[in-house]
């Protein structure tokens, strides 16, 4: 068992919020290099209107190809994310194991994002995880925004403390505290994770880090010190961020696999594969390369 | 005062390894910018051989330049690195009144570095240091490779113990703890810095981190944890790696300085002004913009 889990969402937050719209095709193909890396966790997709993310148009088309058998005895968690009930339908139609919902840590980010109340979501993701239970589908319940908002600064831990218990409580299999827009600095991460993992254990908690700030790593490390061992992260920093032109996104997978290593903490995943989901996922999005390890890792004596 | 003392090494680390040579001119024009920022600690120049480092030669004439009169009550510490006693005369006959000398966690970069063993080295910095306290000079002694040697693999800290403990009994005003080719994880950080704190207290350490594996950040977090509050970096991310081709150099001062005053730590430095010396130092190395706190900092709402 690898001692860190980290969960690839570069199909997903990576690719919606890059310009060039990929085909559902080429989507599995980059999940599949993940996979093939020893990745065993991925956000492959969404089940969202066309409309509003084309990014994400095909989302059962990306399942239908997906391949996710057991590979080394572990069964790979794909997971697609669900706004509302009729995503959720969707997703079980398309033969979906494992969804992920979002919680706002802030009401105008609720509001921007799926035009509900902050409260409304909740009851609607309560909803949906009773209906995932019954039916046997894995939940990971993500607060976003859980530090700061873009539009109403900083968020109320007390708040990201009554989620996570409430939520955990009624049992998601994991809840994640997502700092969407990268502003959060260590000691906050320290402060929050601390606070979460002493009132629920550390077991179902992950956390979601935005580079943009250039604290993803240190934030994960923050993090790590609380217990927590499962994070998000997405192949070469795939991401951005709507409000910082010209921002990095997600922390880097290979960057976090990197860290991690080189502390003797085992993710399971080898990294010249990784470098190579990496290669395919600049070339298929046209954006330069990200991640920061990238030099170290591709240095002529490596 | 500032919660965090940063030494911004560009002018010396950082131009040191650029392929550009600067002018004295321009290397005064980068110092008087940083203390513009409010940077109080520059690490300004080298008295060495202008035929083996020719990017340090006029360190005099820098000297005379430099405009070192308080400003706002606070007298800038100028600090020019000496690597023998021929060094040392020719800086204090410029008038140099901090000087900092190197030590060397391996036996391999003792002997590429100044063609010395590694207790020789010892002796000579032993013989500068009462020297410069008898000519009332300032010292910082820094011990290269202090966690890994590129040659010599993983370094003993037992052996940067011991030379901590020495050399604050000898009566360095600082030792100095330099991850020169950026090789250390926060783990291993927290856990020799912890040691060092634990036994000599951290008022007099400092630590040197280069961003070579992206985790320059992640360190100064780790060091930070242990009480450590000053910390080299560089401006602009100034430096580069012999070893790691196309990594970046010194952890950006930029980066460090966004990370402390985001999580409550004062540094004294006002980042637009600090920007504006980043901008000097890419325009006059001709290198690309460095500090992956730009994108942030530089953005249009900011």
């Amino acid at each position: 068992m690898p001692a860190v889990i980290l969960n690839d969402v570069g199909p997903r937050d990576g690719l919606q919020n890059q310009s060039k719209v990929l085909e559902p095709i080429d989507r599995v193909r980059l999940v599949h290099a993940l996979l093939d890396s020893g990745v065993t966790h991925v956000e492959a997709g969404a089940f969202v209107s066309p409309r509003a993310v084309p990014a994400m148009a095909g989302a059962a088309d990306v399942m239908a190809g997906l391949y996710d058998e057991a590979r080394g005895g572990v069964t790979p968690v794909l997971t697609f994310l669900v706004p509302n009930l009729r995503g959720y339908e969707l997703a079980r139609e398309a033969g979906v194991r494992s969804v992920c919902m979002v919680l706002y840590g802030s009401e105008r980010m609720a509001e921007a994002n799926v035009q509900m109340s902050r409260v409304d979501a909740e009851h609607a993701t309560a909803e949906i995880l009773q209906r995932a239970q019954r039916d046997g589908v894995r939940v990971t319940t993500t607060v976003a925004v859980a530090f700061e908002c873009p539009w109403e600064g900083p968020t109320d831990p007390g708040r990201i403390a009554s989620l996570a218990s409430e939520f955990l409580a009624r049992g998601a299999d994991e809840f994640c505290v997502a700092d969407t827009i990268g502003a959060a600095n260590p000691r906050q991460v320290q402060k929050l994770m601390q606070r979460l993992a002493g009132e629920n254990g550390a077991a179902r908690l992950s956390c979601h880090f935005h580079d943009t700030r250039a604290m993803g790593l240190v934030n994960v490390y923050a993090a790590l010190e609380t217990g927590i061992r499962k994070f998000d992260a997405a192949i070469s920093g795939l991401g951005g961020c709507p409000f910082a032109p010209g921002a990095s996104g997600n922390v880097a997978t290979e960057d976090v696999v990197m860290m991690l290593e080189q502390m003797g903490l085992s993710t399971g995943i080898d990294l010249d594969a990784l470098m190579r989901a990496s290669s395919l996922a600049t070339q298929l999005t046209g954006t330069a390369p990200g991640g920061r390890a990238r030099a170290w890792l591709q240095r002529a004596d490596l």
